[in-house]
């Protein structure tokens, strides 16, 4: 079985590097189609990866064993010897062909064989193409009879496997033929989706994926077949779409039309310099609109594919920067079918939840479904459980969140009488001690970048308030945030048991936000700009004692202890258990299997891929016996407008 | 005074020629701030225009006054020679450094000589910066000394000018400091908003050009002082920003920051390829970071030069494409101080109204503000109008765009009997006849592309219906349309007039759409993709035998009169009156001074812009006594989801 190592991650995206016998594929990746015959690919597959950092592609098995001449020199010295290329090949295996014309002359078993005997990295079992709209008894049959060819093809074949997911739009279908293909592929094809894409049926391909999402081995590798379009590549990658191939850069080309993340235009409406790319450097769109043919199509093959490798470059750094939600967002203005994808992307929130990191930098409210993310249904569904059994809560007027004196509203009013405060963030009313916490203190939404007085505004607040800094900052109100951040984050029961332990909240003198919390003058738990409170060694072995098992543990495999204790990565085949509520990101205690504290450390994987994923690093090791991470820099990133 | 050729538009912005001493400036432009000591200036001025195509600069005058070797070479060889560049050089006046510094050591007399005779294209009256906040007084002084001074520059000076707009947030204040610039000023150059943008107060930015814009003449090219930010470009190209000037491309490498259209980004965070430009084909951005200091720096400057040019070239081309609002909406998805922003530009709807054009090609709802453009209030507006006296109206329930059926909903119910219907639309119920006309016909929202079953949906709706294709397209459910379609857009009394005029609908045998209005085999109207009627010479010569003077006339100067009968288009310079409701896009009758008829025509200008604009066509005339133009070809582009 094929390993894949998880780098970085944001919704279901996942930097990662996937093992080929050819060297790894870097995910999320395009792998364009290549034509078998190379006189008929306008772009060499070397110059896809020299000019276009596209370093691995696919091309058509059933196309070479159909033509003698191919077959012959493939059989010869292999597909990447046929394709002149050397990097990781997949080959698909003429299922669309099979679909479009009815038949192809090739059985499943030969097919399977036929990849293996030409040497390409990742074979693809020879599926039913289901279309969306099949009826269900039709869907069933395909999904059946893939499934049925999948378990012959693995035992069959040593190497990489794709096999194919397939079910129309029938929920229970794709999850099960998801479940399926986990069990024999390494790769995890969704396929019959291409008539979705045609039609710009982006809220019916959501549901596709929504619903194969649960059915869908961790460790598998995901592909989506014939989605090359960039306006796609966001939104795709946020579902977990870790491999994309399509021939669309040269299809569109053949017609005259430049992919754009933003949609597609024809050449002939190019008038202005609205490309300043490598290619445009040379000969700028407007001119390659009138060469001839042939030069004038690979002109335009090769600025989609630019314009594709681009995209999927910005799809990587904004899952590395966790603002790929962001970057969807933007692309669903491209085109109103896009936004309908992404509102169907909302309504599949459960799918996100589990790999929903524990917090991010910033929430940014850009268009109108971004109040609705995952993250925030997550942070209210909490709220409404910690609210049970406090209140009564008032109600502030809305008030601007880069104000700080809102960070340190005062516990008391004018006459003394303490009263319990929420504050209105975007999100709702909050808790007054949870106003910092991630995304109720980071989100920025328009109101705030707008200086109109408004009507019962932050001024109108704090006249009946008459704010103290003093009095805000007084041992008796910090006392109570950090009682309220314990239990938001480890529960009443734990925050009540902590309370005896004489804790002592430290704020920032710049900014008066909790930074830390001490007992002693020794550091227990840091408080990130997310709001949030994160153990130090010390607090780990306070929570420890104070935290029934499995409460916040990640169990590790004896071999592994030694290491974790010296505060090296746990690795995620060192994992054996664990608190199945934690998220990427959040902190656990590090166990051996008899609860004896090793390391606290922070979550990179779910604890549902702990143990699954074979390569790369389950747990970052932030403090043990012997050492720490520093604390996180005092900047208050949310406050500052220019932090874009 | 200067010459503003107006070629192409969309919102308030304009595509334009500006012509100075050193050839013209192509608007919208980006003037970029050269150092006038090139020692200093990391790009050349040669090199900004040939490798980023920005072809205009400003430098400051101030600085060379006062560093005695710049000025001793300005003053020998000009301006020009200084900075070794041969194209239109724009000139600023010190008042910036003013207001930082708290004095100048010049008069604006002084300054404005120098700049003579220093040989700019443009010189800048030395204006009294006002802070957006300071107190109204002291506003009004600064609006008060910056017109005095003005009104002696222009007595002074007899080349170009750019009088600067002050005001603050005072909206009185800005449009009088707008209509006084627009006196003396061939540039007038909106200030003080930098304080503005660097605090993200777009929404502030939008109220300040709102308030402005009533006061500034059409003739007049509108300068942005200190916009340099590329998110800014389409959003300030909308509210009518010709010229861009600023050193934020130098300023922002200096620390180290990329610019972007959605943002800027520090260049030490960008680990992957998300850029494919030609100068990252060179040094790629993640290899930019690692270099030393300098050449690192002028790497970032061009590199935010480059992303700016071509920002402004989609800029440039969402203009051609009648698609400003939808990039400016997208970019608003940059960051939510933008969209803030443009919700302030959704509440300024009245100034965008007398320019913005009949119809365009689609509308597509890609934001929340989408359904508040100015061309979907005008429709609702006049919807509300046509409705007076007519119904009952039924509604109903929601049914795709897409559906050639519901273009063609019968006039009749099963049992027969007539009634009146309405289809709901994005932009609300609208009477079934006007169901194709712009906005209404065209509205993509997301609904659209999203196949789940809808209670009471279409099918429903059918059901009820009855839908017979024959009976839809009966005489008399198109006598019926045209009949409506002619009173939407000349109002019920025409419509009364022409119905005794025995007009006979055609429709596309394709689409079911109403194509053109004929009597007896001769063609009186076209009927275009936006659902409107437009009059051919024919049927402008029923018109206006129909229609009292001056509706829908444009009043040609005699000496243009010869020209316009034979078909040459009417130029702005000739325009002496005509109908102030008329929009560009517009169809008008072109009449003398007598209202003789001498062809039928569309507008590119508003009425309130000819005669101002010196130069340039107002109306190209489609028909007249001896030609016509082709009719539109048949296509249903907005029922094609692929059209992106």
């Amino acid at each position: 079985m094929g390993e894949f190592e998880l780098l970085a991650r944001d919704g279901l995206a996942r930097i990662g590097r996937f093992s080929t016998p050819h060297g790894p594929i870097e995910t999320p990746a395009l792998l364009p189609v290549v034509h078998p015959d190379l006189a008929r690919q306008p772009v060499h597959p070397k110059e896809l990866r020299s000019r276009f950092g596209l370093g691995a592609v696919i091309t058509s098995s059933y196309i070479i064993w159909r033509t003698p001449p191919l077959r012959e020199i493939a059989e010869e010295k292999g597909v990447h010897g046929l394709i002149d290329f050397d990097g990781p090949v997949m080959t698909d295996s003429g299922a669309f062909q099979q679909h479009a014309y009815g038949h192809v002359e090739v059985t499943h078993e030969q097919i399977l064989h036929f990849q293996g005997r030409i040497g390409t990295d990742i074979a693809t079992v020879l599926d039913i193409f289901v279309e969306p709209d099949a009826p269900r008894e039709d869907a069933a049959r395909g999904v059946a009879e893939t499934t049925a060819r999948a378990t012959k093809a693995r035992a069959d074949r040593a190497g990489l496997l794709a096999v194919p997911v397939q079910g129309g739009l029938d929920p229970e279908l794709r999850r099960e033929s998801a479940a399926a293909a986990s069990m024999t592929g390494d790769v995890l094809a969704v396929g019959g989706v291409v008539p979705l894409m045609e039609r710009y049926r982006f809220a019916d391909l959501a549901r596709v994926l929504i619903a194969a999402r649960p059915g869908l081995a961790p460790e598998g590798v995901v592909h989506l077949f014939g989605t090359g379009h960039p306006m796609t590549f966001a939104f795709a990658s946020l579902f977990g779409v870790d491999l994309f191939d399509s021939s669309a850069y040269l299809k569109f080309a053949r017609r005259g039309t430049l992919m754009f993340p933003e949609g597609s235009i024809s050449i002939d409406s190019i008038q202005e310099r609205v490309c300043r790319c490598m290619l445009c450097a040379e000969v700028p769109l407007t001119e390659v609109a009138g060469l001839p043919g042939s030069e004038r199509e690979r002109r335009i093959a090769e600025h989609n594919l630019l314009v594709c490798s681009e995209e999927m470059g910005r799809v990587r750094q904004a899952i590395r920067d966790g603002t790929l939600w962001e970057l969807a967002e933007r692309r669903s203005t491209g085109h109103p079918a896009l936004a309908a994808g992404l509102r169907a992307a909302i309504r599949g929130t459960r799918i996100f939840l589990p790999t929903e990191p524990e917090s991010r930098r910033t929430l940014r409210s850009t268009v109108a479904t971004t109040g609705l993310r995952p993250s925030v249904i997550r942070f209210l569904a909490r709220l409404d459980g910690f609210k049970q059994g406090r209140g009564p809560y008032r109600t502030l007027p809305f008030v601007p969140l880069t104000t700080v004196a809102l960070r340190t509203l005062p516990a008391q009013t004018r006459d003394g009488a303490t009263l319990d405060w929420e504050v209105l963030r975007p999100v709702g009313a909050v808790p007054i001690e949870l106003a910092d916490v991630y995304p109720a203190g980071c989100y920025l939404a328009p109101d705030e970048f707008d200086a109109r007085p408004r009507a019962g505004g932050f001024g109108e607040a704090l006249e009946g308030l008459a704010v103290d800094r003093e009095r805000d900052w007084s041992p008796e109100w910090t006392r109570r945030q950090v009682d309220a951040l314990i239990a938001w984050r480890y529960g009443p029961a734990a925050a009540t048991a902590l309370r005896a332990a004489n804790l002592l909240g430290r704020r920032s003198p710049k900014t008066g936000r909790l930074r830390r919390v001490e007992r002693d003058g020794v550091i227990l738990f840091h408080v990130g700009t997310d709001g949030l409170v994160r153990p130090t060694w010390r607090g780990a072995q306070l929570l420890h004692a104070t935290l029934p098992s499995p409460a916040s543990r990640v169990v590790v495999d004896a071999d592994a202890v030694p290491f974790v204790r010296e505060g090296r990565s746990l690795f995620s085949r060192f994992v054996i258990g664990g608190d199945l509520t934690l998220v990427p990101g959040a902190s656990a205690l590090l166990v051996d299997k008899d609860d004896t504290l090793l390391a606290v450390g922070r979550l990179l994987l779910a604890p549902g891929e702990m143990g699954r994923l074979k390569r790369g690093v389950a747990v970052r090791v932030i403090g043990h016996e012997r050492g720490e991470e520093a604390e996180e820099p005092d900047e208050d990133v949310a406050a500052d407008p220019g932090a874009l």
